[in-house]
């Protein structure tokens, strides 16, 4: 179980998100409060998008709490858009490359959750990946693998629909190799401009998300960061959070790509 | 509030102990049990002795469930005498140079507790060291201090009567600068022959401190690695435990040093 | 261009082959004398067996000549047959996981050299790995691929047997790719008990190897430690050195492997 | 033998000086050209002002080299005043807190160089620290001990003359004790306005500097940054560089701080 935060609006120092709140994202490493595993040391990282159309990318093996050089960037950056994620391994090595969010030209996309089974199914998965995007990735985690598979699947046309294609390969592939263990995706994508969140699982334990908007400013958090400074509001199950011009909240399900 | 053990016996694998119990001091390192502060995420190390007279030291930044390094020597190196410690910084940077435990010649030395006010005594207690020992200093933690601190008060030639001269004149430089933060120290010291562990405070909250010799092993511990397979001792507050021949525990006292 | 070395023989610390001699490992890891790129400082390892069957294995990404904790293990550790490896990435990120030497069971691979495209064949080499080695593999580089393709063409069985097919392999994949950017491999692999040391390419420049042996003991590597104090031999290109019972060079050329 | 640059003028992509030039300061830490130690991989760290008055720092163990959250944030972050430096340790450990630029307050230092007999020296400078400052330093350099050596001599009223007192101090305490080696200084300064930098050395052997001024753009570095770009002018032994609205070279020399 991971943690993450992501935040569009006004420019904000990044600490006044991941250092400030009561039970900021930077807190949660340590100590979070809604999650079996309570402690995401296993390294951190944050994208934030500033003056170029590119985002950049600070990850780190170090447990985010620990970190003076997180401290300083923090309180040195100011983004209008940026994402920070706290790592809990589920067994991949800890090591930069294998920490969130990941990024890829303009795009950036960190998740909380699993796909179950993922060491059986790496080889059935990788073939999903065409022949540009398969050497591209860096790591060996489960998260960093689905990022490609959605680009595999049209992420920069029609991120919805990316989503849902994507989700259903990676489900045909557990069924094909009778995988049970479920397939939990609680995850965030940006363009740089709209950002696309997700809470989805193959069985009824998608990990927590809630988000807040208020005015311009817009807030999607694996928990809240507080207890009554802001009105969270909880993402049921199954459904997909797309801020674009507004914010809406509407109903997700896994779907084949259609033939083109 | 950090954890630490040392284990004194035949020879055993460093794993055996490190990551095997059901409390085992890795397990700690991620989430303890008796102390308020549960993870001790900042940094780890282990010393030991082997076919050197001078002990063998690994200290790492990582939290020590994080470091694979830390599991492969754990697996390959055995050893009748080691220490091993999990921090949780009161302050001070994260670095290796930080880390317990500390070595000087042959001997190693480990800490749980701090000396109140330290940032405010560094100065004047820099002061009690000769200058043979003052460069020495690799960091700049209470802990390293002190060690050095026995040192200057004849860790070589009477452990015992060397820790209280040292805890001595750190009570009355504390004095002197009006301080009235606790001095805690429970810390274990061995030359890799015998061991000298300590619970102390200048309040009445010494760290916890548990023991258990069973034939010729001897495991002193933070906390009880295990519920019911060994039958642990909690050591009393302001007593020492002496492993030589066998094992003692004794009241303890600071008392300024006898002039020659 | 990475630098390595292996030994084998009376039990040796390993600061006695990897720090003390004039142009020990170490110093080359900040400066070697036959390669084109002097400074190999992309992180390291060492591997060696010791009371296990399996070898324990200590990797980094700092640059060797700036870890204290080699310092004190290579000042602890002894020896019977040890692997060092200083790393000068071809691309590849620097994280532990894709440093040398690399492990599985009983055997330590370590290589310098690169596959020529890999990055394009990285879709197609993968193909050739069965099911149950294809998800061990914890990084991304080609000396970690390359080596469990070795498992793949029986090395357990018929090690010169499987470094002839697995070369055949990979330069069938790249003339397949239209590749020309040469394979080289001047690489080590052991059981603990055998070495078998390669040096190939493709073309004709194969990285340098050397070898002494003066009794019992062996020590192979990638240039000489030292100008005088022994008589080194030149590896031929293209060949093989086998250090069984005895140490032999024999001429080596790929070959793809016999039907079953 | 450490390497650096400072930059002011027009806002500048960091990556524009710290990686693009032919000899690059990321370059000059895997080989510089005017320095015996050709390999600066012992750390390294920038600081940079941006919207805060303070500036941001971030350091890092590693080479620089081999940092891709460098190689990030130079793409990102663009400043019209920032420091960079890569280290080659002199003896001291390689810890964050020990790399250079040191910040304090709206202050950045950076150094080449190092006082003669530190190690001899660091009980008798230490006392040259008022108390409030003592306990500021994290780490254990004679650099970082220098900078705080600067502000108990007045850097925040008198940069100059701070240089010239400080300088006269540490020379002092090194006939004191009758040290032989050199005292050499070749360093940098800010409030993130003005920069002073000096080259000083106790002996004929000052660290390099040059600096090249067109228009409002200022870049003062250990060497040149390439052959033929810039008009580089290098700064005489025995000077300072001052960059106030203009930028001045003047002879410097060591002078007691006078009575108040």
């Amino acid at each position: 179980m991971c943690r993450w935060i992501a935040y569009r609006g006004q420019p904000v120092f990044l600490e006044t998100l991941l250092f400030e709140p009561e039970n900021s994202l930077i807190s949660q490493s340590l100590r979070c409060r809604k999650a079996e595993v309570a402690t995401n040391g296993d390294g951190f990282g944050i994208g934030w998008y500033g003056e170029r159309e590119t985002p950049g990318v600070y990850r780190e093996t170090l447990p985010a709490w620990n970190d003076r050089n997180l401290r300083g960037l923090a309180h040195q950056l100011r983004s209008r858009l940026f994402f920070g994620h706290v790592r809990a391994s589920t067994g991949t090595a800890t090591a930069r490359i294998n920490c969130h969010p990941f990024s890829h030209g303009r795009w950036l996309f960190m998740h909380n959750g699993q796909i179950g089974g993922y060491e059986r199914l790496r080889r059935r998965l990788d073939q999903l990946l065409p022949d540009d995007l398969y050497a591209e990735r860096q790591g060996t985690t489960d998260s960093e693998f689905f990022f490609y598979l959605l680009f595999a699947n049209g992420l920069e046309r029609d991120p919805a629909a990316a989503l849902a294609a994507a989700i259903a390969q990676v489900e045909a592939a557990m069924r094909a190799a009778s995988i049970d263990a479920p397939f939990r995706l609680t995850a965030a994508l940006t363009d740089g401009r709209r950002i696309f969140a997700i809470r989805y699982a193959s069985d009824d334990q998608p990990p927590s998300l809630f988000w807040c908007g208020r005015g311009d400013r817009l807030m999607i958090v694996s928990e809240p960061l507080d207890a009554e400074a802001h009105q969270w509001q909880a993402v049921p199950a199954g459904h997909m959070l797309i801020a674009d011009e507004g914010v809406t909240a509407r109903p997700f399900a896994p779907a084949p790509a259609r033939a083109a």
